[in-house]
């Protein structure tokens, strides 16, 4: 018999990425991307680099990085923790917080790489429904477990929570650490980074992949206290000792150096957003009011799916996820103007 | 009482990774870098970036890397796993190949990483010990065991073994998948590669960051049997979905398809590291023929820690570790004759 090492394979349900398709005309809202380019100081970075430099490691310890982000937000230098995106960083964070034996809890729609993350681990979870308006319900974290994570601005169903209900949460889970997936919160009413002085158990994740425009070089981090930072440092140095490069960490900083650019480019996002919510809206969309760079929209008439497709056949990729509650909806990524106007006309002969 | 989380966070013992000094007087021989800049094309690609894509997620597949790298080893497009470093590659194949219940088991003077590994993943491992000569004994490696690990050349000892020791680990052990870790073996007498044909168990793993000059890059690879590199990329997939960005991608690729740069630049370090292994062992040093980019070297005279820190005091920097059995020997990358010869002085004077 062959393969007889098979029996000691990691059994496995990865996630499904959106597609990435190599063809340059396709009008990609798939995958929350950004339209705009990074800040113009990260061109320069990467073009004017001494490449010799790679013959060396990075710093193992992302200092540069980990330093003007910590005095971007106004904490401490050792209460941020940088990876390669969020996704790295929320599982570097899984495996540190949440070892113990009682299961975790996240809302049932949520971003679909919790679960996965729990089963490569081992983490016992649970899940809590959302309401009919997919909304969470902070009761349903009231209970014994064994951490907590929920992403806010939620994915896919774009609902932010205020911070109110977040700490709720924090004071009624002292023994759990409450990570806030925080990927969309600059396209939203705001963050819980002020409850951080209160609550020793909250950890904030947040990633250039959305409004820095860097999803290509792969930077995501986490602020919390410093013993949890600490933590999750050990755990780090304990899979791969250097993780971003020295051109990701440079450019990384270079974004947070031009607040102009990024409060622009946000901005931009947010009134694209906010015109194509009511021009979807005229023509028989209807969904959350959404408070990220993506409408969570579904149609009077015609099914997600069925949309999904004949955008597709178009060019126009958007996301659907066939999971019961959300089969009708489609996650539409914020556009340029341009591109959302030709998604707008697509989608007008499809439910005429 | 504040920090009640922490009793659901995992505990390890971090691997301690070599100093990343910001300090550019460094002569630094600690951490196995290449003295010699990476392929000239690795700069016209970095330094000619259109950094736009940077807005968009790189792809996922990785493959533009995969292929260049398969056509360059004969192997098919599926045979090759890309990650962020040969780190990250270990620990994705520790992971996904080492699930089993029955401990894994490598050598007890090895890369201090494996036992870090196992750790923070809950894998159950033991250690055989290498003879007193450092040698690894295939015999050990006959008992029942959930998986193998062996690094070829071994570090930090520098030996290497031939292709017929691995052959007979392989053959009897085929429950198990046996990891060979060739993070140094382009400077050795060869792979196990053609052993590949023969036994699914095996799996291989490299690095840019040593033959390649491209530590700062964070690319490792793997090369397997189509069933174990789709088993790894599940895991993969389970983790993180983007991992290389496109900058490391298209580097890679530059660097693989310059095997003339690649060939010459080995040539120069296999050049110096024997004129420097003569040298040292004329000032009383001995230790194994090494096969490797550095010397695992002790005096017949002046203990290891003694001349670490005596060397440190120059802003020399070489690699020492605290352990028992090795407590007298340095680990001295080889770097350029100018660095080797200002090493050489330096020893001259801490042993004379």
């Amino acid at each position: 018999m062959q393969y007889k090492w098979m029996d000691n394979v990691r059994k496995v349900e990865p996630y499904v990425a959106g597609e990435q398709p190599k063809n340059a005309d396709v009008i990609k809202l798939n995958t929350n991307e950004n339209p705009y380019p990074p800040a113009p100081e990260v061109r320069s970075i990467i073009n004017g680099m001494d490449t010799d430099i790679l013959r060396k490691y990075p710093d193992p310890t992302i200092s540069d990085l980990v330093n003007a982000l910590a005095d971007y937000h106004g904490v401490g230098h050792d209460q941020v923790f940088a990876g390669v995106g969020s996704d790295d960083v929320l599982s570097v964070a899984f495996l540190t917080f949440f070892a113990g034996d009682k299961p975790i809890i996240f809302p049932d729609i949520t971003y679909a790489f919790y679960p996965v993350w729990a089963d490569v681990y081992r983490i016992p979870y649970g899940t809590a429904p959302v309401g009919a308006d997919f909304r969470i319900n902070a009761a349903d974290y009231m209970k014994e477990n064994g951490g907590i994570v929920i992403a806010n601005p939620n994915a896919p169903t774009s609902i932010w929570e205020a911070v109110d209900f977040f700490e709720e949460i924090l004071k009624n889970n002292p023994s759990s650490m409450v990570i806030v997936d925080e990927a969309y919160v600059d396209f939203s009413n705001g963050s819980v980074l002020p409850l951080l002085e209160k609550y020793d158990n909250l950890l904030i994740v947040r990633t250039y992949s959305k409004s820095r425009s860097m999803a290509g070089m792969r930077i995501g981090y986490a602020i919390g206290r410093p013993e949890a930072i600490a933590a999750m440092n050990d755990i780090k140095q304990s899979i791969n000792s250097y993780t971003l490069t020295q051109i990701a960490i440079a450019s990384g900083v270079a974004s947070v150096n031009d607040e102009k650019y990024f409060a622009l480019s946000c901005a931009k996002v947010v009134a694209t957003r906010d015109k194509y919510d009511a021009v979807l809206r005229s023509i028989g969309f209807s969904g959350p009011k959404s408070q990220t760079n993506f409408l969570f929209f579904r149609h009077e008439r015609v099914g997600g799916n069925e949309i999904f497709k004949r955008l597709r056949e178009q060019n126009i990729f958007v996301r659907h996820f066939s999971k019961p509650a959300i089969d009708d909806y489609l996650r539409i990524t914020i556009g340029t103007d341009e591109e959302m106007e030709r998604l707008t006309q697509a989608l007008k002969d499809i439910v005429k």
